[in-house]
């Protein structure tokens, strides 16, 4: 029996980010359920909040087009132990308790990772996404940590590099050619 | 907005159960699901793999009854971090590379536990309910830790016990009741 | 060269115990550090902060009476993030942010486990202590789920049983020679 | 009672360096133990063997020197849920059985950390630190991630810097220096 889990695709970034940014995490979310994957985020609100809102309208308009259509989900792997806390766009809820240790599980749940802006937390994800073998697309006009490591081999363990992406079409679009 | 996310049972118990307890496993699985909810395990073999098979096939008759729905999920939190250990019936796969450590994260993402059968692994699991303040039906029928526990308060910090189910249609009753 | 670590055992107990269970778990804390191991706790009140409390005492003395050695330590693995939470006997803090799913991690970090009185809490202790392959004494006198699984095998995974201690004196001689 | 827990200072950095950083870490360790501080690592090789190393040294030198001290403790927070996979200078084995998700644990367990060379383990560690709040300082001489974010605000959720450290005496005393 062939197995039933969808491609994922992980959303990183900022809880507090810029205006503009925002605009693109709901045009990434979109393109990500779109497509046929699945999100995975942190499951809170900034970055997070917009990536799970795309996504859902995006899940919401497949459902339509698509009736009997076992639709993409939208994950959230929470730093809390309570569900209260992941943002109304999330589908499945999993909440972990162990704090910001859960960003390593984020970019496990994941095939491939989309960073958008970003501080300190983002960074931990995008350096796991590289540690742990997952393809990483960063959205440069986003800035923060996405942008600077634009293009970046983080270290030589890979012989691949952070995809430099200049819009969320480029970076869903390379990522989904890169899973194959 | 309403949240999207549904109600979640965790089903716990053996990884090589008696071959009597895959039949109520499955039956546990297509239960949860016919109800709504969506089913959370360990992802492996015997009584999750049977629990997400009739999850699955619960999943399937309802998107075909039902155009158009959201259906529940079939959610699998692994030990391992690699997604290829999950069995073929898991939709959601949640690789947390904790080892048996998991076992917490499996009981979080649920909002209620049923426990069959059972070692030391389902023994940790029910604990961890208990602790974390979720209701637990024990299917009597199943023997082990699940058989045990059952009708019992496993400490003072809560005034309810351990339901004892005689099916898994008194076990998935109780606990959607109690979740309200 | 050789290694420097050194022997560990973990006590596992209520934070609320009786008032006669702290003396015992005192006692278990001086005979683990006056044989010559490291005692490992989940760091706070109760069982924990009376085994960290003896165990200190015993340090102390292991200090006057032998100038030069490098003595057992104290360890403490917490649920919370913050060091602050740890009982004042504590040695070495490890605070982990990640609650009750900390207890695998108490247990992995000894190499055999004493068990005094319990709940919940320490049931999933000891049900982890049984996954994960290491000697388990239980204290009788103590009641608790120490009590109730004195003597039994938990699952055929292991062929022993969970040693029944009628003193701290008999948990302590009876895990130092299976470590041997 | 006052507090039996030391300053932890955590030591960050390649398992596979160049040969001159290992006598830079070597430094550090010994540096770190001899100013009355534990250290904290993950527990391999590499820089953090070497680290070990040098603080098992400046250990023993103490224990020499002023009898009766209860000496600062070498510490590792293993991947693995198997002891045998620390360096055989741990005194204090943590292991975790949590992959590289344990890095958030080796920060957590510190008070100040310092980083050395590195590539993208050693990133997530100095991103945990900063999202943690624990001062980081910064090994220039010693290349990779570390000598980059030499100097670096990462975000402005802190208003310091990641130090800028010439040499391992300047590191340690500067973080000395910040926990007061």
């Amino acid at each position: 029996m062939a197995s039933h889990h969808k491609r994922v695709i992980a959303v990183v970034g900022s809880s507090k980010p810029a205006a503009a940014t925002l605009e693109l995490a709901r045009e990434v979310g979109r393109l990500v359920v779109a497509s046929g994957c699945s999100l995975v985020c942190g499951g809170l609100g900034g970055i997070m909040a917009a990536a799970c809102e795309g996504a859902q309208q995006a899940k919401q308009e497949l459902l339509t087009s698509t009736p009997g259509l076992d639709p993409p989900q939208v994950i959230g792997v929470l730093p809390a132990a309570d569900k209260a806390a992941a943002n109304p766009f999330v589908d499945v809820v999993i909440p972990t308790g162990m704090g910001y240790t859960r960003n390593a599980l984020v970019v496990l749940a994941a095939d491939a990772v989309i960073a958008l802006e970003g501080g300190s937390g983002t960074l931990s994800e995008i350096a796991y996404a590289w540690q742990f073998g997952k393809p990483v697309a960063a959205l440069v006009p986003s800035g923060g940590w996405a942008a600077r490591l634009a293009g970046e081999q983080l270290d030589d363990k890979r012989g691949d590099r952070v995809f430099s992406a200049d819009s969320p079409a480029a970076a869903v679009t390379y990522l989904i050619d890169r899973l194959g």
